[in-house]
């Protein structure tokens, strides 16, 4: 038990509520130093997705939708528009960016990415309130801890058909802003409410290559940040959202485990559990595209000498990756197997650049056709708790090798260094003219910083 | 074939697509005269509806919301501030204002309430870009025609977790404001994808009588505007999100029918299907309380003669109202189907002055334990496309009498005159000192000639 729990242990809460009192009651100080300073290194990471994707069309839409609706002014930066606004569209449009270029950070055990949905609105509102930097952090925290176990609770099956960081995420979003906004339980409990009534966003997209999963993660930001304005105001939402005969995960999970909800709550910080992406690519590619490197370098492998690479992976991998068969647009080609493992066949990196150039060469797509998904009994049973990279590689003369990672690079096993965090931030930052290098290296030396603000100013 | 489909008949096209180039290639001139009659009726039923809704807690946070986050200035009206703010602002304040007096339309075979997510961000974009009255009405209608066939599309399934007016109510949004901005079919489609990806609204809320029924109306308004807005500038989404393997049906319906989605296009107007509601409650408790009405005319009954009553409901009516045993707040006692029979009883009249006073009559709450609900075959089996009415009253002295409706008042086939919505439209726009008569009466007249508006202006 901890602190926070055994002082009100003889009372007995529902899951939904023993969260809200969790996430309510969470103090800077209750949170571990590695948990605070991981949290500082998703938040660098988190800001350089940001700006990485504040150039794409589809970001660039819910920018301009922000200035036809929302206020002139305001203390909230937008980085699309780069301009300060209200916290709701500095957080759509924020939220919007982070997600672009697939190079935000994500949980294995929930398939969630909450940097996306948890940062920008808490940023947006921290910005507005003045909040210091440790509040802002313990907001961070405590979005992603209920983000994080909210997606756990749904399941696999919610994850087939819902994209987890738009449903779970709007709860974490109201999470966050609740926690900057000093809720206390009763009005947090209000907060989840309303947030999980509004939870959307499904997978369908994906067969047209559409721009949803960027209004996923905005409309995940801006409905869990209206919920918890609200409940700061009054307004009231059901009190078990997530586990109740009308609730989330009676309408979207068919696997639902309540206990997840509250998973060592206090113990165990899931934050800490959340990997950087290394790849510009959909999180499910990573660790074939690890075991492929793997099994070139161990066997010395060319790309034009591999016939045929057989992936093994998980069910949720054929879900989401399965129907991307011919990639039309960059943002595509990051969900199709085979364009990932042909760049790191033909160019050894699946960075951002690889990706723009790599959608119109004939090379890739020639490899691309060379790569299959097999469901993997291995694979499957230790997902979506461990993302295990298995691939058997078939050469032009017959030999036959294979490929192996038991944690891709960026897992917690595997992490990246500040040094690597930061080389990351600079070339993101700095993506097709985003940002300047010398901002990026002044955003940098802020977020290193940033616990000890005694109130959150511009970043830029 | 309508004029409009047989010009491209020999396209064919999935039922999302053909409804987006319905709704997109919609004309003032192909719309039937009764229809557009029956369009402002329901309009200005609406406005009633928003007007006696401002004043309500709820809806009060709603707009400060809007306060806070919007901008001071704009052209679209937003009733619960009383103030001109953005379209999307004033969308939300309105629609959540429309549903929370429970007295907006609904729709019997898809158990929709179209004019609160339909009106509120038609009417704000409409006046915001000075669209024609014609151009207004055409677009409510396309909004009401699309919303009600998805509702009935997602099907009985649907409406046991999910509140339908939240969820197809987004993509209704989505259409009518997506007409007035003159989306073309593939921008349409796109504006559809990103609305019903969007969607959400769960039933829990009603356990615990929380605010979320006005939650679920400004969020399908505000984001199935700003689906349209993105959709106008290029952004994309799913072109199958209704009927799709990952789509809105895949996710939260296991009965729906995509015929329905394309139902009789430009032959069936289902928006002259839209009921009135005459009693200030739940729809579902309307046909048991005309039928007591009813039972109680025909044998002379008085309220203190009735020892029990037994309305024979279809299972929706279970679903929805069965949660609401002791009601705490006057919205909940109007999802209380005994506390509905109570005021039909005791007082003849299920109106808004009656429930805020009925609440704690200690005759309501002891009539209201002589009722009970069971299902009923017939009733079942007619529902949703027909609401029968059957209850059987046992009176003290042990006698046992019946009553029936077969269309409850409000209904198309026993329909409320322009007279009668008149009287409505006073009563609920002067409720609680919500607005002057005069300037009900200056809406009524404005209404009664908005086909004939060059631009829409400020109607209050």
């Amino acid at each position: 038990m901890t602190a926070i729990r055994s002082t009100q242990a003889a009372i007995v809460l529902h899951p939904s509520a023993e969260l809200a009192r969790f996430v309510s009651a969470l103090q800077f100080k209750d949170i571990p130093e590695h948990v605070v300073r991981r949290c500082e290194d998703l938040f660098l990471d988190t800001m350089a997705s940001i700006l990485a994707g504040s150039t794409a069309r589809a970001v660039k839409s819910m920018g301009k939708f922000g200035l036809l609706m929302g206020p002139q002014n305001g203390s909230s930066e937008d980085f699309v528009n780069r301009r300060l606004t209200s916290p709701l569209f500095a957080a759509m449009s924020n939220a919007a960016s982070a997600h672009v270029v697939e190079q935000d950070d994500v949980h294995n055990g929930s398939v969630f990415h909450p940097a996306a949905v948890v940062f920008p609105p808490a940023l947006a509102v921290a910005q507005a309130i003045g909040a210091s930097g440790e509040e802002f952090i313990t907001a961070s925290v405590a979005g992603y801890e209920a983000g994080i176990r909210i997606g756990e609770f749904l399941g696999r099956s919610h994850y087939k058909i819902f994209h987890t960081t738009g449903t779970a995420g709007t709860v974490a979003a109201a999470v966050a802003v609740g926690r900057l906004l000093k809720l206390n339980t009763e009005q947090m409990l209000h907060a989840i409410g309303s947030a999980g009534t509004q939870a959307a966003g499904l997978w369908e997209f994906l067969r047209d290559a559409a721009d949803s999963k960027q209004l996923h993660t905005a409309h995940a930001a801006a409905s869990g940040l209206t919920s918890a304005y609200l409940a700061q105001d009054g307004f009231t939402g059901a009190r078990r959202i997530l586990e109740g005969l009308q609730g989330m995960a009676a309408g979207m999970s068919t696997d639902a485990d309540p206990s997840k909800i509250v998973d060592r709550l206090g113990q165990r910080w899931a934050l800490a559990e959340t990997s950087f992406k290394f790849h510009a690519s959909c999180r499910h590619t990573h660790p074939a595209a690890d075991a492929l490197q793997h099994a070139i370098r161990t066997h010395g492998l060319k790309a034009t000498e591999i016939s045929k690479v057989v992936t093994h992976v998980h069910q949720g991998a054929i879900d989401v990756l399965g129907p991307v068969t011919d990639p039309q647009t960059v943002h595509q080609s990051k969900f199709s197997m085979g364009t990932v493992l042909a760049l790191i066949a033909l160019r050894n990196s699946a960075d951002l650049a690889n990706f723009d150039s790599g959608l119109k060469d004939k090379a890739v797509a020639e490899f691309r056709d060379r790569v299959v998904m097999e469901l993997d009994e291995e694979v499957d049973s230790a997902y979506p708790a461990r993302w295990i990279g298995k691939v058997t590689v078939t050469t032009t003369d017959g030999r036959v090798v294979t490929g192996r990672v038991d944690e891709p690079k960026g897992d917690p096993g595997n992490t990246l260094s500040r040094a690597e965090i930061e080389q990351k931030a600079l070339r993101l930052g700095t993506y097709l003219g985003a940002s300047t290098e010398a901002e990026v290296k002044a955003l940098i030396a802020k977020v290193w910083a940033i616990a000890s603000e005694p109130a959150l100013g511009r970043l830029l």
